[in-house]
């Protein structure tokens, strides 16, 4: 299980951060001894909006070569969602098992094509934005739409994160990992248009 | 305002990013337009348990230039908060207004003497290790004594960063930032030894 983290410019850091804790879980607790990840973007570094910076382990690989794909969200995804160079690299992972994205991480994921015919999710404040992207926006935390799954605003990451544990490791596995990270979340909606199978 | 984040090797970056969100928020709102801080090491670059590397703003920087400094957990906390060169700079923060831990990154506050006579938390696995730097441990996942505030596991990174929201700018407006964050935990425990006034 190889993951791509997709960073980039005035990306939100916690829609990142709040998927990447309890995934990386799956790896310290065991669960999935071969879980490997890379942090990619176009080039060496990233910046959030406010300068805080990270480095980079690849830059552009073929994303074909990992089995999901993560998109956070954050400002910087209102430009590079026109970005060409940055839309055809994405396209790179058309035909991963898993396409992630969290918040305005879906209007990325749309520019490249991957939720046409899809139901999908975002930050509340921009449903519209990505009506232009998908066959149908769906007003919930989070949607799987044939493991093209997408999630609302920013803290839905760590409900993300953690729906993606379940679907890989089973519901025990994942309230193990729920319940040491102390987290507690009120009970929200998750629509599955359909929850297994490969990407279609 | 101005806030230091203390980074170091071996961190948990969620407990850094998930206060860092809910505090960012105070700045793009403008709810507190003078709001800066710093990244803080001891070297030029961090890394988290997997590798993730984060570029630092300031090395050792005198800590008593600061309002406030807020030291996440992770597992290089074990080993640090017995480093006498990380525990002497940290300890040039004792004046500050606030200080501030998540998860076990209070055994680091309690190693630079900061929790002596007070009551605090951490993670719930670390009760025991907590004990010999702090007056008295309350199994609650917020505590503040006197502008002193530690918090449970890595979850409460983001209760944190509201509460101490809350302190600076009222509740009206940290709940504006909570609903932007799309942000619904359940009910939980804040201990109040004493929630307004100078540190002492």
């Amino acid at each position: 299980m190889k993951i791509a983290y997709i960073l980039f410019d005035e990306i939100t850091l916690l829609d990142f951060i709040g998927f990447y804790d309890p995934l990386k879980n799956m790896k310290t607790k065991g669960f999935i001894e071969n879980l490997t990840w890379d942090l990619c973007a176009t080039k060496k570094t990233i910046k959030d909006s406010f300068g805080l910076e990270i480095i980079i382990d690849k830059i552009k690989p073929d994303l074909s070569n990992y089995d999901m794909i993560v998109v956070p969200g954050g400002y910087g995804t209102r430009k590079l969602q026109y970005d060409t160079n940055f839309i055809d690299w994405l396209k790179t992972g058309e035909k991963v098992n898993y396409i992630v994205s969290i918040c305005t991480g879906s209007l990325l994921i749309g520019a490249a094509g991957f939720l046409k015919n899809k139901t999908a999710t975002t930050n509340f404040n921009e449903y519209g934005s990505l009506e232009k992207y998908c066959k149908k926006i769906a007003r919930t935390r989070i949607v799987d739409d044939h493991n093209t799954i997408t999630a609302g605003a920013v803290a839905s990451s760590i409900d993300l994160g953690l729906y993606i544990c379940e679907k890989l490791i089973g519901k025990e596995k994942k309230e193990e990992i729920r319940i040491g990270m102390d987290y507690h979340p009120k009970e929200f909606e998750i629509l599955t248009v359909a929850k297994n199978g490969c990407r279609k």
